[in-house]
């Protein structure tokens, strides 16, 4: 193929306004539209220049989809499941109770057919999204008291995010969705009992280990928690096709920097967060065991009753079996060897 | 700031020639270098025109080191392993028998000090290189025989890569090295034992269960395996800074999505395997241990004959333990979770 001539128009000054539902203190998730901006920037020249908000500067931190679609902003970076009010498929694309881990999500998201059923369900709110940062697997939250049994669920008030709180419901507990800012206050009153957030790095800025002291894992309602930056899908069909490429390998870029970031920075913080005081423990086996039936009947009724929720779990379910069989013989055989042994050899 | 002016130099039409280490037939190894050269040029307006050729079109697979640090190709990819006889803190970049992960080693690398290392180690060959494509933990290999204890492993002939061939030398094996065309009549007359290669997909195309049944599990001596672009350094300094920008963000693509290939196309690869009659194993812990413990009085002769090895080790354990350390809270106590449990409710 002959180089396309270097026509001026072909470089246009471009200009967008790109905004967080993170505040800046939240320096991984703020910092990952910082960085696609950023290196957007250094792929044209200069001339696509995407300026970077934090939560609330233009919109409120959950509005950010609304923005995108009404084209008040050109770019937001969310994670799609605060969304489930409007669409409860939107859920899938950030991550679902015991559903596929961070690597697996990737690979589901680009060739197992997430993106395309994505692509769907966004243009509907004249989106054009790109998958762009992850958390990878959560912590499974801050308790003020332990969580010996599956009765100490019953009447649990959890501040928790997606469809994991139907789950927490459907096992007796009382969720809630309080915005970041609103949590610590809320925990040190006892208005609610225990809070999740994402991991050590942010859990320990955000000082909840001051008010509440058990630090559970594995977050099984979010083993995975996937950002997106969503573009308004007029501007984004405007931009020439070099400027595309760029929001595209920027967004690559980021997914898995982001998630290289908190394998970075977690384990640190643990330490830190462990030497405060914070005691970590473990979800009871049974109460696991009753979220996981919990989960499955509400995918059966969200099925049931949203077909466009049957047709992306019944896309994800059988990917996520398959999946978890395969990372069973090869990833978790390796892991569930050397972590250990590593541990040992160090003592 | 000020957008720079659009100086016609400023897109300098730019050719490349990009050689593989790996043959056309292993399509996402292949597959790898040929989304880097589409992106640069979708992401240049297709002014910087890199021509990608498989293993042995310009030199051998092995020593597309030499070639870029000669300046014959302006660029390579291929796993820095190989070249260890060159220098042994070449294994870092690729994989370490029980090191870290492919989540972790990018961690590592971008973040723990790795790529520092490794920029300061390829200068030494006039190279600039960047991680572009991972394998994901790789399969531990085919073997004509069952190994039912480590004494299984006395004298076997063994084909395997990197530092791994000394370990199974120190464990009572005869590993050897042999390029990818001829493991396959190798394995056939019994003049090996057995082989790794990397995954079941690769491996289903190699053809190895036909000629031997036992496919073993984990894959201990690359529980990651990591490819590099690697760049003549003159070549890449010369470039304009979009373009270095280009490939850079090309290969961090790459890095992932390679992995995310690999993940999408193992499951099914593995079960027409085992339909096709392939015996999947795993290791028995007893041969593992001894392999830990044979990896370790490795690393510990070669940090004590290599000033350069010992820096990188010295960098390299005391990540990766912290890392196993804080996976096992989240990622691997959840994956012990949910993985069975899907298998469970799959019956």
């Amino acid at each position: 193929a002959l180089a396309a001539p270097a026509l001026a128009q072909a470089n246009p000054e471009v200009r967008w306004r790109f905004q967080s539902s993170f505040p800046r203190n939240l320096d991984v998730l703020f910092g990952t539209a910082e960085r696609i901006a950023s290196r957007v920037a250094a792929l044209t020249d200069n001339r696509f220049r995407i300026s970077v908000f934090p939560a609330g500067e233009i919109v409120p931190g959950l509005q950010v989809l609304d923005a995108v679609q009404a084209g008040t902003i050109e770019a937001g970076h969310t994670a799609s499941y605060w969304y489930i009010g409007k669409e409860p498929g939107f859920a899938f694309f950030t991550c679902m109770p015991f559903g596929l881990n961070t690597r697996q999500l990737t690979a589901w998201l680009r060739h197992g057919g997430g993106n395309q059923l994505g692509d769907q369900l966004f243009a509907d709110y004249s989106i054009q999204a790109f998958p762009a940062g992850d958390t990878g697997a959560q912590m499974g939250g801050w308790f003020r008291n332990e969580i010996r049994s599956q009765q100490d669920v019953q009447g649990l008030k959890f501040r928790i995010s997606g469809l994991a709180g139907q789950v927490f419901q459907r096992m007796g507990a009382a969720p809630t969705l309080i915005a970041p800012a609103d949590i610590y206050p809320a925990l040190e009153r006892g208005t609610i009992d225990a809070t999740e957030f994402t991991g050590p790095h942010d859990d320990e800025r955000l000082g909840f280990f001051r008010v509440a002291r058990f630090y559970y894992a594995p977050g099984w309602f979010e083993p995975a928690a996937r950002l997106h930056m969503m573009t308004n899908k007029r501007a984004y069909d405007a931009l020439p096709d070099a400027y595309k490429a760029a929001i595209q390998v920027a967004c690559a870029e980021a997914d898995s920097e982001m998630t290289s970031r908190y394998d970075h920075l977690n384990p640190i913080a643990l330490r830190r967060l462990v030497a405060a005081g914070a005691q970590l423990r473990f979800f009871p086996r049974e109460m696991m065991q009753a979220a996981w039936t919990a989960n499955e009947a509400l995918m059966a009724d969200l099925a049931g009753q949203n077909p466009r929720f049957r047709a992306l779990w019944d896309s994800y379910r059988p990917y996520r079996n398959e999946l978890f069989q395969w990372f069973r013989v090869s990833e978790n055989s390796y892991d569930n060897f050397a972590f250990p042994a590593a541990a040992a050899a160090a003592r």
